[in-house]
């Protein structure tokens, strides 16, 4: 990071027997504590929780996407209500996604070239079209403080030449969005993409950090791989990266994933699960998963954790259980504001234990908590 | 109320003008400062809104429904949970309605006799009996602390004969439920009817003034009957009722409606009207209602209402519009929040006019800015 920057990483603490590493985010808004996660909130709203009760689970920084924004309601009419951070009430800061990932995985009739994509919207057919530069044109529009590069992803498992195509296209994409960016007040991290080929994530790194970006991010995984393949990439791209550079697994995931993550040197994770497990009943504790829509539960005097100080464990099981039964919207909503506070306790924990290296004995003791029967 | 009662209906205040007063109703669980406005947690929540924060609205008190409680999760599995209040988590006073009004406008295939009405629920379609003593047991079991008789509600308009046989039935069940109910800790309610029919009206509540409740309702009103002829019925009934008592006017309402019956000496009100409109994008301000969903305010930086302190008006109107508009959660929860907000500014609203000797200016200038065009 050039020292004009308003965004500076600051290592404190390295993990005596893990690659973990405690460490803070400063920003024009504030500074994030690292490692951490971040909630997504799509279309400027984290699904069913209102943007105060997004702080109190102790959410640092959140997470919008470009793709969905553009098409509703369009970057013009965010800026037109002030930017991402004036249209949401998060004041904080906020890091949108470059609209890659969901281009890829959710429009219609997609047609690629070098110059960029053409595709028509998932909401109504109209036809839309985003290159590297049009994707930093609408992240400087929406305003947030992160913005990505714009990257092409491939389905995985997939033929080698498809893979290194979109990685390489990728490469170009992204030196297409650096010179393209032109807001001083917000970083821009480039995505190491490169599947599950190890020597080509190696060398999609490599080329990456002599392109000198302010932050890296590893992507096109958690697409349905098995976790160690996951892991496998993590260890073969962090040690490409710059240590005084934050470092963000996107799209990632389960709790155990994210304890994963941290032990290879990863600062920032976001992911759908928190909510969209807790839309379906389904829990995170430090003994696994509950499913909240159990027979079981019907009659449960306890919480979902007896810890937690979250809104939904100050009502029983047996009450958020009949919510879920009656269709009432306050179950998904106590449950999304659950996962939400569990992942960010989890976070808080994952930074203490590093600050103590006792990074190694707590990843142990939650995974045996996880692997436990509920 | 006799001596050994918990309950003290305390009457503060009498307007100059109007026939609006200022009390407070003391109960085990605190007091409620009358009027008031009862937010409706019909399967004990008040649909997509969490507990403390329809506490932050300012409300003091809550509605919950027999009919659909006794339906799911049942009254035994919520007093498995404890009681209604461990149950929602709401610690002040709670009000369940008899199941009168949602037998008679829900169930399937209605059986009436003079003991009771069995019936198909609207759920599962499976057989359930109500009766007076089988309301009664079930809002026992709910245990909040105001319980009502069940009743016999039709539609309006009707045959006089049939209004006048349901309205003499509703009586005979009011003695029954009086003999049923053992709870010393609960305040049982008689429900005056009568439909649009003045004499029937007056006599009916002389009858069950006669009988010496602890509190009045006036009920099986607001079910699609001009406002006029719903004020009339006041204008008849009110008078009739001891001043001592607290007096309940059954659903209802508008603001508007709200505001006239505090005028004739209505304490408590409770209506679905604040979060079902919510939940469609229709809002409440002191200029009149607004619809959210309206094309004007794609880009409107103003909130709902510049003054309001609720979560929804830390938002703009854009913001929340655009939430519709995605089918986002968030839309119908912020609404919905306004909405029980503004309803409950607005009794305080009408308990300092009260206070002040002021209620009928206060009533004229709310009037005023109902009908200007927003």
């Amino acid at each position: 990071m050039t020292n004009s920057s308003p965004f500076r990483y600051e290592l404190l603490h390295a993990d005596a027997q893990t690659s973990a590493r405690l460490g803070r985010l400063h920003t024009p808004r504030g500074t994030v504590e690292l490692p951490t996660f971040m909630p997504v909130g799509t279309l400027g709203t984290v699904k069913g929780v209102d943007i105060h009760r997004v702080r109190e689970t102790g959410a640092q920084i959140i997470l919008a996407n470009t793709y969905h924004l553009a098409l509703r309601p369009g970057e013009e009419t965010v800026a037109a209500l002030g930017d991402l951070h004036a249209f949401t009430g998060w004041q904080g800061p906020i890091l949108t996604d470059s609209g890659g990932f969901q281009v890829f995985s959710l429009a219609d009739r997609i047609k690629l070239s070098e110059e960029g994509v053409e595709f028509r919207s998932h909401i109504d057919g109209s036809k839309i079209q985003l290159s590297p530069e049009r994707s930093i044109a609408i992240q400087e529009a929406l305003g947030a403080d992160f913005i990505m590069a714009f990257d092409h992803v491939v389905a995985l498992p997939n033929e080698a030449s498809v893979v290194e195509e979109a990685t390489w296209r990728s490469v170009r994409w992204a030196e297409r969005c650096q010179k393209a960016a032109q807001r001083s007040d917000q970083m821009l991290l480039a995505i190491v993409q490169g599947g599950l080929d190890p020597g080509l994530r190696r060398r999609c790194a490599q080329e990456l950090v002599a392109m000198d970006f302010q932050g890296y991010a590893v992507g096109g995984l958690s697409v349905g791989e098995p976790p160690a393949e996951m892991y496998a990439a993590l260890d073969v791209v962090v040690p490409e990266l710059p240590v005084d550079r934050p470092r963000y697994l996107m799209g990632v995931g389960r709790p155990q994933d994210l304890i994963e993550g941290v032990a290879r040197g990863i600062d920032m994770f976001d992911c759908v699960m928190p909510t969209r497990n807790g839309r379906n009943a389904l829990v995170f504790t430090d003994r696994g998963p509950v499913r909240l829509r159990n027979a079981s539960h019907e009659r449960d005097r306890q919480p979902i954790e007896a810890d937690c100080p979250c809104p939904a464990c100050q009502h029983s099981r047996g009450y958020i259980r009949h919510l879920f039964q009656a269709g009432e919207m306050l179950g998904p909503i106590l449950a999304s504001i659950h996962n939400l506070a569990y992942y960010q306790r989890l976070m808080t924990r994952a930074r203490e234990a590093i600050a103590a290296d006792s990074f190694a004995p707590f990843r142990e003791e939650r995974m045996r908590g996880w692997n436990e029967a509920t």
